[in-house]
C-alpha cells in the first residue's frame, strides 16, 4: 500500500548518520514546541574520577555498559514515545542482529503501558527512511530461532510508515507518528 | 488539607539514598507490569578509549556534561510521566538551588506537551516524602529573583501528595501520581 521514497528529490545530507539527523529533528521539534524527545546518555560505569583543583573533574577510567532500553524516548500530544534508530547498508532485509533482546523486552513493557514504540529504519544505500511499529519487530524477532534472521524490505514497505527528507527537521518522523497513532486509538 | 508523614510507622532504609529507593521501586513498577519508569544515565562527554585486546574497552579520559533534561521518565497508564528526585537535610523548606534553570524549562516544555511533571522531595531529616506538581515549582521559581529562595514545607504539604514509606516498594510514588492525575483529567 506505501510506496519506497527511493525516487525522492531531497536527501538526507550524506555525511550525518540517521542518529545525527534525528537528533537535529528532535532539536527542531523541541524549539518549535512541537515535542519533548531526547537521546539517552550512552550509559557508563564510572570507576575513578579525578579532581583536579581549579578544573573540571575529570573521568580517569570507565566501561561501557549494555543499555537498558532504547535510544530515545519523549512526549508527543500527552503520549508517551519510545524508539530505536538503526541504520543498514542491506538493500532488501533488515537484519534482526541489529537488536539485543533487552531492547526488544524494553519495547514490549512500553507498548503494554500504552507507549507509542517503534524502529526508525534506514536503508543507507538508498536514503530511504521507516518508522516500523514495534508489534512487527516483535513478530519477527520471535521466529527468528526457527525462521529467518531478518525483516524483508517489501514488509516494512507494507507495515511501516516512510519517512520523506525534508528541509527542517530533517527527518520529520512525527508525520509517520501521526499515520502509526492513528491505526491504535 | 494533607497531613505530613512524618508519624508513619515504616521508614526508608536509612542507608539508602532517595535516588536509590525510587530505583528499587521502579524495579518493581517493572517487573510487575505496573510501569515502565528508568533513571537515565549521567550524561559524559568521552574523549579517549583504550581497547585491549581480548578485554573491554576502556574509558580513559572523559568529563561530565550538564544534563538537559530531568533524571527520571516513562511511561505509566499510557502517559508520559517525568521527574526529579531531590533530598534536602532542610527542615522547613526546599532550597530552589536544588534545580538548574534547563531543568525546569525541561519541566516546562514537557507540561506544554500533557506530560506528567513532578519533583519528588525527600526530607532526610524527618524521612517525609512528597510529590510536588511540576507547576508548583514553576510559580517559585519564576519569583526567586525578587522573593524568597526555596519552597516552604507548609506550601510542599499543602499543594503535594505525601508519599509513604512501604515494604515493596519501598517509595509507592504512583499512588501519589494517581491522585495527581485526577487532578489535571
Ligand atoms: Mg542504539
Ligand atoms: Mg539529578
Amino acid at each position: 500500500k506505501k510506496k519506497s521514497v527511493s525516487s525522492q528529490v531531497i536527501y538526507g545530507n550524506r555525511g550525518m548518520s540517521l542518529e545525527q539527523e534525528i537528533n537535529a529533528s528532535n532539536q527542531y521539534y523541541l524549539t518549535h514546541g512541537i515535542a519533548v524527545v531526547h537521546k539517552k546518555p550512552i550509559p557508563v560505569q564510572i570507576v575513578d574520577v579525578n579532581y583536579p583543583k581549579r578544573s573540571a573533574a575529570v573521568i580517569k577510567e570507565a566501561y561501557f555498559k549494555t543499555p537498558s532500553t532504547t535510544d530515545y524516548n519523549g512526549v508527543y500530544k500527552g503520549k508517551y514515545i519510545d524508539f530505536e534508530a538503526k541504520e543498514t547498508k542491506n538493500k532488501t532485509s533488515f537484519p534482526l542482529k541489529n537488536f539485543h533482546e533487552h531492547q526488544v523486552q524494553h519495547m514490549r513493557a512500553c507498548v503494554a503501558q500504552g507507549g507509542i514504540c517503534f524502529t526508525i529504519i534506514k536503508f543507507t544505500q538508498t536514503q530511504e527512511i521507516f518508522l516500523l511499529p514495534a508489534r512487527v519487530l516483535f513478530d519477527y524477532w520471535q521466529q527468528q530461532a526457527t525462521g529467518r534472521k531478518s525483516i524483508p524490505k517489501q514488509a516494512i514497505i507494507q507495515a511501516g510508515y516512510a519517512i520523506q527528507y525534508h528541509i527542517n527537521p530533517t527527518v520529520p518522523y512525527l508525520d509517520a507518528v501521526d499515520k502509526f497513532m492513528a491505526t491504535i486509538q
